[in-house]
């Protein structure tokens, strides 16, 4: 019998030309990753790059303060949410605009660039004028109007992936981006739904979805260890074992540890401390970006 | 190991207060659904509802034939897609506005209501003032904005599972369309992503869902065999077993088998003639909508 | 990259060639099963089998009370486990030898031939010598040695579905048995491990194998509603959703609903009483166990 | 609606008493790991483990040549597959007893202990006789007979984790061993089943499941990243990530890369080459094996 609508891996320089490596195989090493650049933090560069902050923007203050033990950690860029997607919506939805002034706000502050998610398209002007990069969510990856209009805003864009998409999908998506012209996208393992999700984590990383990344395209791919855990003592390393397998940074969701701070609103059981973040920027700071590069052979 | 971010089927009536039925069990016999109501069509009420066309909108004479064909089939409604997410976004987008304006004629001159896919906020009062019913398709269902946008509409609407939503989630979606005051909602379970998706068939096609969801809600819920199985072939079966299951309708895609008659532009190995849809139409007619009424119970 | 240990079902002739049936498509219609026999009980015959019984045996008593009534109830053999794999060894494991007795002496009192598990080829002997038909279960669907010693016992085999195995991978388990000369075998579909297992159901029901089954291979198909749903509310609608897909038969677990009668020490939540499994024994009886043959064609 | 045979992590210290850590969270630092010795080799000692060897023994001179490289790469320990689990009984399925023999030559010629798979309880004895430690595989994880007769072998056993089995039903495989008396248990994660399976790697590498085994269970345990990638190139990165990760070893396959040496007859694409090994050793060497301990502290 023929099945409908199946893509496959070999059709995806056909379906995704634009972000497609075109070439055949790994061919003896990791062809190379088209950097992007976000200020001066450079996905596909050298050095991984560290993206750390809030899972939400809950005040001022609170992402003054996060943000400082960010930098002072050594990470490169903030993070922080002000659209949130909730699977319920009588749950915390983020503070909307008024959580964009308080990042810009922050970010200036602080000299670290930010991303931040958009889930409408009619918000995009809005977070392009705030923030340095956009994050299309898991939730989003094929909300097609909102890639394109992402793509049209010309600014750097933070793609997630589904949590049930196949590379090629995953691909496909990003190519609604490129087919506005903008090149300027990096791709986000954060967890698949599989059979084990929610039984001692809260989605299955997949790791091995990065050299397949780097064989397929020239977009530079970062990991999400916190979403793809959801376990706070899981984080650290899931990040170490995610620039083992050669990604080109991390997104990872941090909380204060200051006596007396309060509970993040959302997903705190996997936020970390800025004490276990320095250790892995450390750690990413140390660490060639490509690993495989001088190694990829076999029999 | 505390895990973020899991929801649990338990705490449904917390998370979905709306939309969830609210009760502990199903003690003894099925709750009643709240029919939905489209037209003359009734979603949840004595007879099971067919909606049944083409995959997607593609001329006014092709749109016209099949909307006739499924007329003369004795299906209660069309469907056809203006606007079409594809993971490609160099293959066939739809038609977009001139779909709709398809759409609508077809539907006045064969007497059927009309159902068709909303992919962007900004396209729903065209959608709205084109179509009876607006779908959310899988892709969508976490699109939290659109969402909310399809409830402050007005619309009925018909809420597709997302390839890896829980039921938790599934029901999230549908509480934001209710919290805008909008509870003509009907769901569509369509297929899962799981690991023979795309060995055999094109989706795995989860009917366990349908008494789990008529346990936890008063929604309605209908099936698409058609995207579930990829296959022709399997359509007509799985259209018999999803009534058996105690679904409130299937929504059917059905392409002209005329000799001449072109091939659809998308998914043609999933697409059925109009023989076996009058099939499913006399089976469907003669079905019990709630066969379970009587009969739930156990040891 | 190369992907070592991929099985796809284009190789299926290639690497099944005793099992399967070779041809390469549906053809218009559903080729023949070839039927295979049990006593007087055929299973891919003009008329659906239901096979039904306790999970477990417990004793001479709990045992002939259920037979009877699965007698009474008109199914057409009897089933009962006499070693029982559970996932924990300090559960119950069954009566072992014991339970064998009990079982073929229940059977001759009923009439009923019975099938039952063997997890060990040190048993086959024994269990051969009692019961009518081998089965084996999910959990050993790849224990090849068990496979190759029921296939030389010469005894028909019901092969249940491993929890992750692909269609190749089942044919390929099947292809084991065949191997020794034994083609008296019967698949099993019994649901499959995927994201929503243990929200709202068990398993994952996957009717989709079943005309992808009547294509690729000629032996004869049964569904187990009971464990693929895990919900005895469920059990119902299962069996006759899968018998509309066209399977030949079901295996479904029963227990006394007499007040004061114990409950079953393992799986009672999945558990029907026997009026419920004399409507399910009456669909079947009135269902044409070939409900595709003369419909299956498409565009 | 309750689901029958649903087993919670909440439940093993019930289910599985014996091999559970008992304890009830992670409790600011990871509980000792009680060391399993095969000869002199520790698992959960200070040092991760490597094993590595030929998918199968496929002749003396081929097993020998690579163990020889094997020892040179500096791993511990020898692999090889005397009895092999094919999907198809036409393909390969190893020397058998023949291979034994050669293993156990092999193992005296280079003083690397041997691991190798048994399939089948009846050959227990002359496994026992040949290896210094058994495997169970991965399709035979809940073949229940053949885990008691492992346990009373008294052996130590590596524990392949089924490819959908939940880490519940992992535990609850070991406690069948332990039973008997046996604790000298070592587990093996080696890939899971799920959706992305076969598009770009063999199996879904589970690497969150390493941290929740050790909050669960004193037992070691490993990852055998050949499986789990089915992809020659992947399997450094994966090597190095499972032990960032914090697991106690590792099991890999090695084939010769000498010009004009036979290809392996089994999973070709996943063998590495010495030179590979040595620097996967090498790292693994330097690698402290407990690196959650000082760090496993969040928010």
């Amino acid at each position: 019998m023929k099945i409908a609508g199946i893509v496959r891996l070999e059709d995806v320089s056909r379906l995704c030309p634009l972000v497609s490596r075109g070439n055949d195989g790994l061919q003896g090493e990791v062809a190379e990753t088209r950097p992007v650049q976000v200020g001066e933090v450079v996905f596909g560069g050298p050095r991984p790059v560290v993206i750390a902050g809030p899972c939400s923007v809950e005040s001022h203050e609170q992402t003054l303060e996060v943000a400082r033990a960010v930098k002072a950690a050594g990470a490169d860029m903030l993070r922080g949410g002000a659209f949130k997607p909730r699977t319920s919506p009588h749950d915390f939805q983020g503070l909307g605009l008024a959580g964009l002034s308080i990042l810009r706000d922050v970010s200036r502050q602080t000299g670290l660039p930010v991303v931040t998610e958009v889930m409408d398209a009619r918000h995009i002007e809005d977070v392009a004028e705030h923030a340095d990069m956009l994050q299309i969510g898991s939730r989003n990856m094929q909300n097609y109007t909102l890639l394109a209009e992402a793509g049209r805003s010309g600014k750097p864009v933070l793609l997630k992936r589904g949590m049930a998409a196949s590379l090629c999908e995953w691909l496909g998506a990003a190519e609604y981006i490129a087919k506005e012209g903008n090149f300027n996208i990096v791709l986000c393992e954060r967890g698949i739904k599989a059979f084990p999700a929610g039984e001692y984590s809260r989605y299955v990383l997949d790791l091995n979805v990065i050299p397949a990344v780097q064989e397929h395209t020239f977009l530079p791919i970062i990991v999400d260890p916190s979403h793809a855990t959801g376990v706070s003592a899981m984080v650290e390393p899931a990040s170490r074992a995610a620039l083992e397998f050669g990604c080109h940074g991390l997104i990872i969701e941090v909380a204060s540890d200051r006596p007396g701070a309060p509970k993040p609103m959302c997903d705190a059981a996997q936020a970390i401390g800025p004490a276990t973040l320095a250790r892995i920027v450390e750690f990413a700071a140390a660490h060639d970006a490509t690993p495989l590069k001088a190694h990829a052979h076999a029999v």
